[in-house]
């Protein structure tokens, strides 16, 4: 029999489907990708390619400047920009629309194109990390934006064919509808225990510990209770931290290595899976300790989205995240 | 600049990716499948084989009765089952959990391997459509069960790996947080307006004409105003349904017919891409015909979902809807 879970954060139920679970080690890639050179000529990404992308919005370079070690640029082909006003527009009383403001960037993580944050040093992640937190501090600022969330797509069924290590930010001008749930469902568990829904969560899985993959002084490391599918894996502050900036330097550091770690033992006990990662904040202006914590959810795309998924929002999970957790936590790297 | 545009009945934002823009056209599927024989001994769903499968809840006979036409039987590797119960159990005050109960169904569409709904004839189809209403009535009379899903995974990106002609229904004993949300929805708008939302919105894009793609005197075909994907396409009722067992046997001789042209149009328009379809009907126990109308949902698998939407639940479409409604509208099939 079948057992359902329902997400504490989102109230969404997931079905365990015990009648077609599979062994953690059956989730390794099957396809794994070809290798690919540290260098490629024609990637625009690649070092001496500069001039085939936007002048960048920010750069950090090594200790002797002769080259850069992260680059951030607007996006060539952006899903948003800032021209434009966030008025919504009501059209024969049925068709709300608005222009798509906000901001897209890229963010290159190393000149090296076949280099992935699993296989950097702790210091080249910590760069990344500081990056994005720079980004995130700067993009805030500007007015009308009201959520931000920065992402990685790694691989062509995670929704990228580029190979060279990057990751995005989006800003909107807008609170997803997703989100804005996330927060209320966060707002009444206050309202109710006067507690925050995320530090329960942590302490929870602390007590229960079969779903903790690692824990440090300042991050707890776990496949949720109900996850969505095999392998997703969040990374979470004990700090109470609402947005992603509100994350201090030492955090930073200390989240540097926690990453790099969580993303070798999917590299290798997967095999190098497809995957995203999200950070996931709380909304400009509503960075409210007290209620939510940002967090960073790494999910391997290893299955494809079926009818049933996309019809009712429900996810059918093959592994259990007891057992992939328990792999995670045992895997040497 | 791109546009943001809100789907009406989820208040979910999609993003109209301007700066990404495809034309219809460059929607066609650039690795159309291999093909099939007619007959494949080694399906399972192959006549001949049907020992395979268990024994089957329903079929339907040809006139000299020596073949079945359509069969169903519950899925061997199921989601869901009914033995269990809906008692809910908290764990540690946080894990919230049931038994997985409910029906899983396939429902093979046709003895011939490879012959797609597009590509049959009117009456085959009314055959299908009148087997999902048969097992929508039978399964809502289960104790228990609260909401039921039919579903088509057509293609490996959809979801599937047989090729055989099938399709799926779950019924489960919650009612999904993504199908109650657009209830409340429909509620509000009604409780605001005294009048149904989806009869509305049939109106208002009727008025607008241009992302029609078929309209006849039962049903309206069209492609939404904030499609989530390129050619998503949905199908509904102009009579006031709330649920697809209240459509009467004319609704669906007629439905068949539409169905059939508008799946049609997408395998010659697209040369047959992967694709889900949904029937999503009102909560068991809860038709209100006064706010709610049940439709069918076609979602092309043309793109991969990357970090951006699924951390955002928001979708960046990069086809215009009055573009792709327009192309289906001309084609000629």
């Amino acid at each position: 029999m079948s057992e359902m879970r329902q997400d504490p954060t989102t109230k969404e139920w997931v079905i365990i489907a015990k009648e077609r679970l599979k062994r953690p080690s059956d989730f390794r890639n099957k396809t794994p990708r070809p290798e690919t050179p540290s260098f490629e000529p024609s990637c625009p990404f690649c070092p001496g390619n500069e001039n085939l992308t936007p002048i960048p919005v920010y750069s950090s370079l090594n200790l002797n400047k002769d080259s850069w070690l992260v680059r951030v640029f607007p996006n060539k082909f952006p899903a948003l920009t800032l021209d434009g006003s966030a008025v919504r527009h009501l059209e024969q009383g049925a068709f709300l629309s608005m222009d798509g403001i906000g901001i897209h960037e890229v963010i290159v993580e190393t000149p090296i194109h076949n280099k992935p944050i699993a296989l950097m040093g702790d210091d080249k992640v910590e760069e990344i990390l500081r990056t994005y937190r720079q980004r995130y501090d700067a993009v805030a600022q500007i007015p009308n934006i009201k959520s931000i969330i920065i992402f990685k797509n790694w691989g062509p069924a995670a929704g990228t064919s580029l190979d060279h290590p990057h990751s995005q930010l989006v800003a909107m001008a807008i609170v997803p509808r997703h989100m804005r749930i996330q927060y209320d469902i966060a707002i009444s568990y206050y309202d109710d225990n006067g507690r925050c829904l995320y530090s329960d969560l942590i302490d929870r899985e602390l007590e229960a510990g079969d779903r903790i993959v690692m824990e440090t002084d300042r991050f707890v490391v776990f496949h949720p209770f109900a996850s969505h599918r095999p392998f997703e894996t969040w990374i979470i502050p004990k700090a109470n931290q609402a947005s992603f900036n509100q994350a201090s330097l030492a955090d930073i550091q200390q989240l540097a290595q926690v990453l790099r770690i969580t993303l070798l033992k999917l590299y290798r006990g997967l095999d190098n899976p497809d995957l995203n990662f999200i950070i996931d904040s709380a909304p400009i202006g509503e960075e409210r300790t007290d209620f939510y914590k940002w967090h960073l959810r790494i999910i391997p795309r290893i299955s494809n989205l079926a009818g049933f998924e996309i019809g009712s929002g429900i996810y059918i999970n093959t592994a259990l995240p007891e057992e992939t957790a328990q792999f995670m936590r045992e895997l040497r790297v």
